[in-house]
């Protein structure tokens, strides 16, 4: 039986070059969106509604019971928003049961991108849920795609490093011919010991350190800590 | 003093995020457009015009005195045209003193989109041109952008390595905040002393090596044969 594909898309603005269609699209933004979505499902939350703007984050605020709104730009929370980008923000005592509006610029637009080039399924990864992802990739039997979000289309470490995660794990059940998955698999191998350390050496980190959230970004390279699987649905994110 | 900055661009398709305005950009396509220009140089031809239509390759060789034509595609030279994209092809015997007017895809479009925005200087870079690259870079005290020419917009690891050579020669002269250019030093650092082992697992040298390429790939990731600096000029490429 034929394996099927894998390939790592390293910035939403190289999405348009591969084929999504009936494929399973992984949206990655380690640092802190996809971390913050898999822990606020860890801990309960009903669903997460992804959204791109603040103005819409508020009126689904507005029309959604038993919601938040969330959102940050440049490591503070944005105005007429009520919530952050911190995984820390949601523990269980807070979030249960609760919708999350959340409005992410890097992270949403990728999820938004590769819906409209055909996606059959989209799901999120980070290394809070590491676990849950590979398991999930496994069972399915589909092409993948391994969705970075880099900044603002700017390659970056943090979202590649986790598709090497992903790699290192599964990749004996897929066929890669891809010089991004290699290269994401061997820094991922270079690192996997290090995860932290390394981490502070790149530039998300240094842009985002500024804010007094190291501890933040420590949680969101530490591995199977949230592990959950949000799955993309009609406009929510819900665990599978 | 402050030091000027350093880029590494991983495709053409992300050329647009940056400001390369007045800045030396670096045309990378390692298997194998900007090895052959190297070797052609240093073997005495008079000087190289990339093109990016065989039809204009043809027309240019016709209206251009002791010129010949050259291009490839999927490894056989096109038809109409003269020879191929190897450099094995043009000893000095053969080309010193004639211009060679090569068509190639992905370096010849990434040079024109340089160009157009706005880029002072262009220059190509190869293993075999490697320390000529490094020392101009070091005495022009100007921005960088090393620029890889990738495959059809997907990311390749044989111009990220070259671009990571780049960057681990000079890179205390430069300010790098730049996660495309952490990533590629670290692979060069991983692989400088196996490029030719490690490059055969890279994807491009599986599409190239079906075509008995062997040898011309294995002399493309060989460091400073071919030592001079192709520097580009109303349309030439000369030997600066």
């Amino acid at each position: 039986m034929n394996k099927p594909t894998l390939h790592t898309i390293l910035s939403p603005q190289l999405l348009n070059i591969y084929d999504v269609n009936n494929s399973i699209v992984v949206i990655i933004d380690v640092f802190r969106a996809t971390s913050t979505i898999a822990t606020a499902l860890y801990h309960g939350a009903a669903k997460i509604i992804p959204v791109d703007s603040v103005e819409l984050c508020i009126e689904l605020g507005n029309s959604t019971p038993n919601s938040i709104t969330a959102g940050e730009r440049d490591g503070k929370v944005i105005e007429g928003l009520q919530y952050g980008n911190s995984p820390a923000e949601y523990p269980r005592s807070f979030i249960e049961g609760k919708t999350l509006v959340l409005t992410t610029t890097n992270g949403t637009k990728l999820l938004h991108m590769a819906l409209a080039n055909g996606a059959s399924e989209i799901i999120t990864g980070s290394f809070p849920n590491l676990n849950s992802v590979c398991n999930y990739l496994l069972q399915q039997n589909k092409n993948v795609f391994l969705g970075c979000s880099a900044w603002k289309n700017r390659f970056n470490l943090e979202d590649t490093l986790f598709a090497g995660a992903v790699i290192n794990q599964i990749k004996n059940y897929f066929t890669i011919h891809c010089d991004s998955s290699l290269m994401a698999e061997q820094m991922y191998q270079l690192h996997q010991n290090d995860l932290y350390s390394f981490a502070r050496s790149t530039t998300h980190w240094h842009r985002l350190s500024k804010f007094g959230l190291d501890k933040d970004l420590e949680y969101c390279v530490t591995r199977n800590v949230a592990d959950v699987l949000p799955q993309y649905h009609d406009g929510n994110l819900k665990v599978k």
